[in-house]
């Protein structure tokens, strides 16, 4: 279906670590799935509704992406789980061959739905589309994930608000995420697709501590973790990564959900995670802001109308290589022309992908911390600092 | 620059005649161009603002496609002339290294513009984008589109609406499209890019006629009908290019602007028209509406939900080729996905290309006319209607 070359072996998902820097816990893995393989420290761009928007999966495949991370919650409101099953499965319905990640619905039940009402079996709300009734429990956030057919399953937790006080984390991680992440499990058919398990706990460093030294001892093949990256200050997203990362296995995949930019995930490899999705990569391109290695552009700026220099001179993406201007670019942002988006996405997930093999590289090497503050010394306050000036 | 492969031959702009239907004023020729050659009959996709809109210019290339057209009015406001010849001209700004045919703005002047004014000198009119005061003149057009590197010029020519009197077309043509013509001539450098003149009249068969036989006579490198599929009858369609086609000289190229559907195009080979744009195909791409040799299906119906089939099973297109479902188009439709329009617009352009592909060759092997009944009846009632029963 994919005009696409799948890379690597396809097997039973299984986690092989490469290499392991002697000064941080950043380390190189290489991940087998059902289809093929993918190597850690991964970015997975995320194609909310089955597609990275912008992107066509030929696009997708030469900006070096492996893993896609698709949403449950999205899907399963249009077009369903069970129509894709139907048709064969999510990768035969995107024509995307490589590995895939469904996430549980969770975080977008929380997010996204309206009037959600959470109880100890599940979650009731309704969709953002239609306004329709619907359910979603442990049992079917698992079995749409497996209908869809994802090489790795998410389990379903509960998201409170980074705000929420210890009292109703706690009761939260005791009554809902740990005994859901349970009945995950029970459902779950180990049939040689992985199943993660979601460590919470909110700002409380102690119940993150306490949360992923129970879920480590379930039989996930890999651990998340969730509740990061939402609204919450850097220091508090450091504080809680530092205090929960040493407690993560070191034999299975470190997955940090909803990150990030490149200084959070140069933080976060330093701390031994693994894999990263984010939507903005993706987002920001059709907003205009264009990563490179000396710091965002922002492509809609006056600064570049007659600039006939590409996005990024070192860069070599499909928009860098065929020599598409700043000034065209620009000039089909300003007119809300498709191919600006087209040319931004693809531009801006090769960023995160040659980022995420530089990483790969100075691990492999062993100057990865030095690689890393060059990096950020380089790149400056990242792709979320909206107010940032523009270093182009 | 292009990631394309340019075809043919460059240099002077030339007219080849290839083959000549025995039943009908139908034929093949071959245009060269400082870009190229091109076959014809020939269909232009539409590139507005620089872009076809949801194709890059290697998709574009790989539907077939060899000419493409870009409105000079957009492009005067939106990024400004001057601006793309100091970036190297059109080509080099868009990533497109074949022939593009330029038209003079006119049109979009009566069309688009707020508050146009026109005298015997010009026209005067507020940009539809900002409100900003503008002017264009056969001279201003002319030169706007050699400082765009245009490889064929349209002359400026006055648009009057369809239902104009005698007396107000005759006026427009003594007055103003005749004088502009020889004006846009005067200041034409002949430097091997084209220049093709328009033939006006409204739908007065007698002005038409009259207005062809003097346009003739001004040394043009090809010879355009305008003023037509502009809100007339389908019988003044026909009437008026049947009065005026025979007029046109055999051995230039002939170009009917801004059609057109299918039938209409097979209709105007017969005719012996050799040149067609519009920006249907692209644009009922993006709404949903796919083009088959088994007439247009509406993806957005719900009949296409759950259909496995690709849009056309003969279809070579990156979309159809790649097995990409109607039901996946549908789904994406129906999420405004980019990817949506991006897939439909590749069959569109695809579809296009393949029925101009098959005109030639059924000129070429003498089965013209009924290559064309049976492709009218097979597509049925065309693009344009929107009231068709979808047939898929």
């Amino acid at each position: 279906m994919s005009s696409s070359i799948n890379s690597g072996e396809r097997g039973p998902f299984a986690c092989e670590v490469l290499s392991q820097c002697v000064h941080s816990a950043a380390r190189r893995t290489r991940l087998r799935t059902p289809h093929g393989t993918a190597e850690t420290p991964a970015f997975m761009p995320v194609g909310t509704a089955a597609t990275v928007k912008g992107a066509d999966p030929a696009a997708l495949r030469a900006t070096g992406s492996e893993f896609v991370l698709c949403n449950t919650y999205h899907l399963a409101l249009r077009p369903g789980a069970e129509l894709i099953h139907e048709l064969g499965g999510l990768h035969k319905f995107m024509g995307w061959d490589g590995p895939i990640l469904t996430d549980s619905g969770g975080f977008q039940v929380f997010s996204l739905a309206q009037l959600s009402k959470v109880d100890d079996d599940g979650v009731s709300f309704r969709s953002h589309i239609d306004g329709s009734a619907m359910r979603l429990t442990p049992e079917s956030a698992t079995q749409i994930q497996l209908q869809l057919g994802a090489d790795v399953i998410m389990a379903f937790d509960e998201c409170l608000p980074h705000d929420a006080d210890a009292g109703s984390v706690r009761a939260s991680l005791q009554r809902r995420t740990m005994p859901w992440a349970e009945r995950c499990i029970a459902l779950h058919p180990r049939d040689g697709r992985a199943l993660f398990g979601i460590g919470q706990g909110g700002m409380h460093a102690d119940l993150r501590r306490e949360h992923m030294s129970a879920l480590r001892e379930l039989p996930f093949d890999g651990f998340a973790v969730g509740g990061l990256s939402v609204g919450e200050s850097s220091a508090d997203f450091r504080r809680i990564l530092e205090a929960t990362t040493p407690l993560m296995p070191t034999d299975k995949p470190r997955y940090l959900m909803g990150v990030g930019s490149a200084a959070e995930i140069l933080d976060a490899v330093a701390l031994g995670i693994d894999m990263f999705d984010c939507v903005l990569p993706t987002r920001n391109a059709r907003n205009g802001q264009a990563l490179t290695f000396n710091g965002p552009l922002r492509m809609r700026n006056a600064a570049h109308t007659s600039d006939a220099r590409v996005l990024e001179d070192a860069c070599d993406c499909a928009t860098c290589a065929r020599g598409f201007s700043r000034a065209y670019i620009r000039h089909l942002l300003m007119a809300n022309e498709i191919l600006g988006a087209m040319l931004m996405t693809t531009h801006n997930l090769r960023f995160m992908q040659r980022l995420m093999q530089r990483i790969r590289e100075s691990i492999a090497h062993g100057d990865f911390a030095d690689f890393a503050a060059a990096t950020k010394s380089a790149i400056g306050s990242g792709l979320d600092n909206k107010d940032a000036p523009d270093k182009g």
